[in-house]
């Protein structure tokens, strides 16, 4: 059986950069990797909006959120985060782990951060050092508004820290614009590849602060890591080699598309995934800030939402997400990332639709993939 | 050109492993990543000598390394660290950089640490809560005793944490029955894979260590892992599929050949190095305790080492590594880990015998060759 990806990273994989990674290694001590290292971090710019360096980390994009964490609060300093989902969790969880204090501003699952709780938390926590967002939370498929915060926290001494993971090559990232002071993803999301890479930029003052940290760990050490990768061209230790001649290619691809026609096709595969939805008249857990990368669909009441994730999967050989925790069994997410034209969005609403006929949902089979071909067809 | 890498990590690929590298991917949170994830897991134990749970973490050697200080010292206590070359000085700059008060026993360069040095510093540090080891030392080419060690930190409360980076699957590790608390290693040496992955094993004690050690860091937290790893069959965070996929593939091949026949194949290639370079009169750096898995030999005093391995990169192909630090321009590394057979490294000693033509040492050509060939025909 065909098998098709559709969940929210790990993505599918262009063939060209399947293939990279088959390549016989080089040693990263070389020019030719140093060529390549240097050609990464410039062709990522563009996707974070920043003329900042940007660094490659060997780890997942939950290490380049560790290396944030280390490098810009000290053990005993407070740091606001906000927990809308799993990975706002996450960060919580983090910033206790390594010694600091976590504030949390709550946000329901599936709505975004209001500014307002921003700035009340800043009020109620004035030592608070950094504020720890995403751009979109994957669990609940919600965007939140980055730009928005990043314009409290730019005039004041507050760190912001935004985990890209689900939006970077997805929607327009103007870090430098915005005042964002450090950006991160991993690169088994909109950059095409399998995971194992994280990258994050920092602004100026975010690196000022980590300059001035003495406690920043070894293995995220970001300020050895810049070392490293500005002034030597190669990493501060041995990197994940197959993985980053596979990312140039991906960048390569991306580029040769351009931005903005990638940011176009991110957006009809969004809308046309939300119109099926509304054409098969279900709900989305964030109906008022859907997320650009990944849609969270939930399941008509009465309606086990895990059965038809496994439905999806075993009958169809298409896999989507369920939700966790409070959402398990009521949330499908289908992701729209990574290796995927508008078209592909028909094959993820159809094992949708199939599923839910199964499950005796009463709807007009074809409905949603109708509703989808609308949304491509306009853009053609 | 054809090129031939016979640096100490990153290694030759097989191209079956490779070509895993090259497939489709699939999520982690599935019953097929599962099978794959216990079958590495379960393939590494013989190679590390251990009935205890190996766990793979997307991370590069440096990482599971940091990994084994996070977890079994906490912050303000003594950790002693055997300093014999660049990667024993990592251990102290990694335990300070996580709080701890490293304890430092100096080797000199290419010699092994004698287990009196290991006696006197318990001595001398009796609060000291672990020690910190290479089982070999890639930049000096030298075969620490770990097996000795053991011995020693087994009868009392003090863990052994031994880099197996170039050690694991070159000879034989008996770490249960040593005694080792903590064994490492990362995916570029003897397994024959791109960089991307750390493994590492803990001991019972040190497992009841590393409970009792309320402040894990977060993205090398070993109990969690452990968690996701052994109960739940999948990690705790996004791992690097694609690497994992391959290293099942890589040990595959490396169980098919026999471990005894591995070790025996990497003996015979660290054997026939050691002959060829005596019989170009040329001296090891680590002549009574030469490292397994990389050969140190001294570049003849007023010759240019770093030309020489230039000479033999640019001109023949064939990479090798030069030394570090105090030994750059006098030391050529030639690595014998990864997809290399014998009769492989007549090609890195013949590199090595024309680049020294080149640079007008004087010795009869072939003589290296000669030498290494008689050790390969004597095992066949």
């Amino acid at each position: 059986m065909k098998n098709y990806l559709f969940a929210p990273g790990p993505v599918s994989v262009p063939p060209e950069v399947l293939l990279e990674l088959a390549r016989p290694l080089i040693h990263h001590r070389t020019a030719d990797f140093s060529v390549i290292l240097d050609a990464v971090r410039e062709r990522l710019k563009p996707l974070f909006g920043t003329r900042q360096e940007v660094l490659v980390l060997s780890s997942s994009g939950t290490g380049a959120m560790e290396a944030a964490v280390v490098n810009l609060i000290q053990r005993g300093e407070e740091a606001i985060f906000v927990n809308g989902g799993k990975f706002g969790e996450r960060w919580g969880k983090m910033i206790a782990a390594h010694g600091a204090v976590p504030r949390e501003v709550r946000v329901e699952w599936g709505r975004a951060v209001r500014p307002e709780q921003i700035e009340d938390a800043l009020r109620a926590y004035p030592a608070a050092r950094a504020i720890f967002m995403q751009a979109s939370e994957t669990s609940t498929c919600a965007l939140h508004p980055a730009e928005a915060v990043a314009a409290i926290t730019r005039g004041r001494d507050v760190m912001l820290v935004v985990d890209g993971i689900t939006s970077v090559g997805v929607i327009e990232q103007k870090m430098d614009e915005w005042g964002v002071d450090a950006l991160l993803t991993g690169s088994q999301k909109a950059l095409m590849l399998p995971p194992g890479l994280g990258l994050i930029a920092l602004s100026e003052r975010a690196w000022k602060r980590a300059e001035g940290n003495r406690a920043r760990g070894y293995y995220f050490d970001l300020m050895r890591e810049l070392k490293a990768q500005r002034d030597d061209h190669t990493t501060a230790y041995t990197p994940a080699v197959a993985l980053i001649f596979a990312l140039n290619k991906s960048l390569e691809l991306l580029h040769a598309e351009t931005l903005s026609r990638v940011f176009a096709r991110q957006r009809t595969m969004a809308e046309a995934t939300r119109a099926a939805a509304a054409a098969l008249k279900l709900e989305l857990l964030a109906p008022d800030n859907p997320a650009p990368g990944v849609t969270g669909i939930l399941t008509p009441s009465g309606l086990d939402g895990s059965k038809l994730v496994r439905l999806m999967r075993d009958r169809c050989g298409v896999t989507v997400q369920g939700g966790q925790d409070q959402m398990k069994g009521k949330l499908v997410r289908i992701g729209h990332m990574g290796y995927l034209g508008p078209f592909d969005m028909l094959v993820a609403v159809s094992a949708l639709e199939i599923g839910l006929k199964q499950l005796d949902y009463r709807f007009e089979l074809g409905a949603g993939v109708a509703a989808a071909q609308s949304i491509i067809a306009r853009g053609i």
